[in-house]
């Protein structure tokens, strides 16, 4: 086989950049697709050209969706003054599947980190504060992973935060310490948050 | 989020499909997918789109490519009476990059199971018989897995090819117990096929 200029060679050097696949599971991945044709690879091939074409960040919360503004913002019922802070989409999907959480989040796109020169600039930091005012925000939650620079970055949004008359809460039992919120289950993330404490 | 009739949603359950991901994993890569749209998402639907096109199985020895009779078939240097016979096509691309086994392939698309139900008319035995002949081959050598199902078909095809004159080898050095060739290393392959005994 000629492994250079090939179509399933460029297939899976491209799925081996993918997180949690290496060169081996990449194969092994293009041979599944390969067999299973008609009912996997044709309709992921569509599926994927159709997100790369319709894929947007909602331009005030930072959700990855089809639209400028997600559903989420979007939805008259969540403008109660509530707002969730969460660092990545994966972590406000993660709060969603919980089912309980009502408001409206806010994603910052990352953590502070002065080992990786994150400054609060380069977070949708900014942002945040500009919709605590725009949107009447009363309580913020800061559902940020029980991390060093998770909880660096929940004291600094606390700091910012201390004149403007919101109450400020975090996620509090049942979050592992370590843990991110991505990996907990559902029944977790709910019960951490239906506990969640003043700050 | 609307989860449903989303593009995303649907991206994230097809993904999901492939061995190794599951539905957290597939968040992950698609999430990613996003991030990189331009360098990696769109290039990947048009190479699955591409393949899934292409992609064919070789008529003669069963290899995935994107001809009719694969390269290695196709190449009268190959055509040296030395077969090599293998369980999946993983394991046939596991042998070439090896780099030294110049002879051709036959992949028998599984192994004999009396647990499952898989007879020699399931895999590609038959087109094998009818190979040695058509082609001259004088030795076979069985690179199946180190597993039980692996080395019964093994010997299932020992016994059909007793009186065919043709010599008949195994993998031996090098093979742990119980392993599978997609698992090794290039060197371990490469040592195991110079040290292969006779049956
Ligand atoms: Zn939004
Ligand atoms: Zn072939």
């Amino acid at each position: 086989m000629a492994r250079d200029a090939n179509p399933i060679e460029h297939l899976i050097d491209l799925m081996a950049r993918l997180p949690g696949l290496g060169p081996r599971s990449a194969r092994r991945a293009v041979l599944h697709l390969i067999r299973k044709r008609a009912i996997l690879l044709a309709p992921l091939a569509k599926a994927m050209a159709d997100v790369a074409e319709r894929a947007r960040e909602c331009l005030n919360c930072g959700n990855v969706g089809t639209s400028d503004i997600c559903p989420i913002c979007a939805d008259e019922g969540r403008a109660n003054g509530l707002l969730c802070v969460v660092e990545e989409v994966a972590d406000l999907w993660a709060m969603e599947r919980g089912g309980t959480f009502k408001g409206r989040y806010h994603v910052l796109g990352g953590t502070l980190s002065a080992l990786d020169g994150v400054g609060p600039e380069d977070l949708r930091i900014p942002q945040l504060l500009q919709r605590i005012g725009a949107e009447g925000v009363t309580e913020v939650i800061l559902a940020l992973n029980a991390t060093i620079d998770g909880q660096t970055t929940a004291h600094y949004i606390a700091d910012q935060l201390e004149d403007r008359g919101v109450q400020l809460s975090s996620l509090a039992q049942g979050v592992p310490i370590g843990g991110e919120l991505d990996y907990l289950d559902d029944g977790t993330i709910t019960a951490a948050l239906n506990a969640r404490k003043r700050l």
